[in-house]
C-alpha cells in the first residue's frame, strides 16, 4: 500500500484537489489519497508548515506528504522532494518542510532532499500557475510508485529552511507565542509540555486576562472558562471550555502569553 | 471490504481528521474510510447524532461508524462501541448514537455495548484532549479488522441515553420542532411523514407565514415560494423553493411549527 | 479499477455526499469515489457545469463522473448517463455537461446519451428530493461495475444544452466576461489563450482598474499588484499577486473585462 496525503491552500471548491487526485491514481492507481488540510489560508507557508509538522508521524512509514503552499509557483524556487526520516516529502523549496526537517535532524533520522527538475515525471504540459497538478502530483504518484529520489533531479543539501516562532525565556518564566488558532478557536502556543513541568505553581496572562495553573482536559473547566492545557502536540494552549478563546480574547497568530513560574 | 465511516465537529483545516487516517491506516491498511460530516457544529451533540441518523443505514452491514463529538473529552465519560443491528458504532458515551439505538430497538435488532477501556487497543500514548486521533480512531480500525467488541472492554447496558425533541399532538394537528437546518437553508422537522396522510386538507404555520398544503418536490413550486414537503429522512420540511427557508424566515433549530389537519 | 468522482452543491455538513458513498460502495465495492466539489454555489448549473469541465480530463479514460446541480429534482427533468470521449457522465439532464459534450464534439469524441429511466438501477425506494442518492448514486456505480449505458434506458439524442458565456470580438480587441472566482479570489473569464498570442501589445481593463500586458505567472507581479495571466485551464485570468481581485475590484461572475490589441 502507498499512501499519499495532501496539505495545499487550494480550498475545495473550484476543484483544484480533484485534479490532482486525477493526476495521482492515472500515475499510481493503487495509491490510497488522504486528505490533511486543503482550507490552509492562501499563501501562508507559516500556517501550512505547521499543520503538517502535526499530522506527519501519525501516518505509516513510507507515506509521501504531498504539500502545496506555493506564492512562488513559476518562479525560480525549486520544486524538491525529500526523505526525511522513514517519510517522504514533495512541494515548493519555500521552507514548508522547515519544522519537520529539524525535529528529524534532533532524532538523527534520514534526510536527503532533491531537487525533481527531470521533466520525465511531471505531465507532459506544465503550466505556469498550477505547479501543484502539473509539477507536484506526477512526482508525488511517481515516488509513490517506487521511483528512487535520486531519478527526480540531483541532490540537494541547501533547502530553504525559514524561522519559527520559539519561546523566550523571561525572569520568571517564558513569553510564549500564539502559532495557530483551531477550528474550535483554541490557541496553540510555541511552548513545549517540556517548560512547564509544574502545573500548580504557575500561571498565564494573555490580553489581560489571567489564568492561573494548568488542568489536563477541557473537562476540568467549567463551561466559559478560561483555561491553559497541554494539547495533543504536546504544546501550551489556551482554550475556553465549550467555546472560543479566539473570539473571547480576539486573539490573532503571533499574540503573546506570559507564562510566569512562581516557583522560580 | 471494511469500511470505516467518520462524523466529527473537527473541521477540516487543522488537520484533526487527516491524523486520525493516518492512526487507522496503519492499524487496518485495508480499511474504506469515508466522511460523513466534519462540520457538526463544536461540542453539539444533537447535531452529529442526528446528521449520524440520517446517513449510517445506507452504508453496508459490517460498517464501522466512527463519531466523535465530544465535551467531555479528558473527563470520567466513558468510551464506548455498540453493535446496533448489522453495524458497529465507536464513539465517546454521551448520547450521540440514542436515535440509531431507539430504531433499532424499534426493530428488534441486535444491540450490544462495550465500555472499550482495554488500553491494548488504543494509541500506546493517549493525550487528554484528543481521543479522537488516541482512542477511538484505533478503536474503530481493530473492529473493522476484525477483533470481536468483546475484547475491547467489559459489555454494558447503561449508555447515556439523551432526549430528542419530538412532536406534540394538538387540538386539530401537530406541533413540530425545527431539528436541523441543511446547507440550502431547509428546515427540517420531528413531524414523520406517518402523522401527514392527507397532503391536501393541512396547512402549516411557522414565523407568521402560512404555507398551505404538502407538495412531494421543490419542482412544484415556484421560485422564492415557502413549501412544505417530506424530506428524504421521511420528515415534514419547510423550504424555499431555489432559496434559503431558514434565511427566508430567520429560522433556528427548535423553532415551532405548527400544523393544522383540516380534515379532523 | 473504477473511478467515480463527485460534483455537488450539496455541502460538507449534512451527511448528504457521505450518503452517496455509502449507496455507491454497496452496489461497487471496488469503486474509487474521488471529490471534484461538494460546494458548487446552490442551484447554480453553469458553476458546477464550469468545475467540472476545468477538471473531467485530468481523470483516466473509463472515470464516471457523477454530478448532480439540481434545481428540478422531482419534476420531469430527465435523469441521464452520457459518454463522452472514453469518460462517463451521470446527472440531471439540465445542461451540466453542456461545455464537455461541446468540447467532444469538436474533438469528434465519441457521444452517446441514454435516459436512465430503469429502476432496476435505482434504490428500491426513491425519494422525491433526494435523487442524487436515489437515482444517480446506484446508476453510477452500475456503470462503474460496467453495465452498459444502453442498459439502464433509452438512448437519447436530445439532452438539454444552456447558453455558455462567449467572449465578443470589438474594434481593437476583445469583450471577455468573468466565469468564475476561485477560493483565491482570481478571475477567470471566457478568453481563450488563442485570443492572446502578443503577451507585450495588450492591455486589459476591469472596474476601472488598468493591467498592461500579459504576465506568465504570479511570481512575475509584485505583492498587492493586479495582473492578467493565462490560467491553467488556459484561459484569460485576472490576479491580483499574494492577495484576492475579486475583493479589490468588487468583482462578481458576468462582470466585464476590455481587452485592447494595441497592435491591431
Amino acid at each position: 500500500m502507498s499512501i499519499i496525503t495532501l496539505t495545499t491552500d487550494f480550498g475545495l471548491k473550484d476543484g483544484f484537489v480533484g485534479m490532482m487526485k486525477g493526476v495521482m491514481l492515472i500515475i499510481c492507481p493503487e495509491a490510497r489519497l488522504v486528505d490533511i488540510s486543503h482550507e490552509i489560508s492562501p499563501q501562508n507557508i507559516l500556517e501550512g508548515a505547521l499543520v503538517l509538522q502535526r499530522a506527519w508521524s501519525f501516518f505509516p512509514p513510507g507515506t509521501v506528504h504531498l504539500a502545496v503552499v506555493d506564492p512562488g509557483v513559476g518562479t525560480a524556487r525549486r520544486p524538491i522532494a525529500a526523505r526525511l526520516g522513514e517519510h517522504y516529502f514533495v512541494g515548493p523549496d519555500n521552507g514548508l518542510f522547515t519544522p519537520i526537517l529539524e525535529s528529524v535532524e534532533q532524532q538523527g533520522g534520514r534526510i536527503a532532499f532533491f531537487h525533481t527538475n527531470n521533466p520525465r515525471y511531471w505531465l507532459p504540459q506544465v503550466s505556469h500557475t498550477f505547479h501543484g497538478r502539473d509539477v507536484f502530483s506526477p512526482v508525488a504518484a511517481h515516488i509513490a510508485k517506487g521511483v528512487p529520489l535520486s531519478e527526480l533531479g540531483p541532490a540537494i543539501t541547501d533547502p530553504l529552511r525559514i524561522p519559527f516562532p520559539k519561546p523566550e525565556k523571561t525572569q520568571n518564566g517564558w513569553r510564549a507565542h500564539v502559532l495557530g488558532i483551531d477550528h474550535f478557536g483554541n490557541l496553540a502556543t510555541d511552548l513545549p509540555d517540556s517548560a512547564l513541568t509544574d502545573a500548580h505553581n504557575v500561571s498565564f496572562r494573555m490580553a489581560k486576562s489571567d489564568i492561573r495553573g494548568l488542568v489536563q482536559s477541557f473537562g476540568q473547566g467549567k463551561a466559559g472558562e478560561l483555561i491553559a492545557l497541554v494539547n495533543s502536540a504536546g504544546f501550551l494552549e489556551i482554550a475556553l471550555v465549550n467555546g472560543s478563546a479566539a473570539q473571547t480574547l480576539s486573539a490573532s497568530v503571533g499574540d503573546l502569553v506570559e507564562v510566569t513560574l512562581s516557583n522560580i
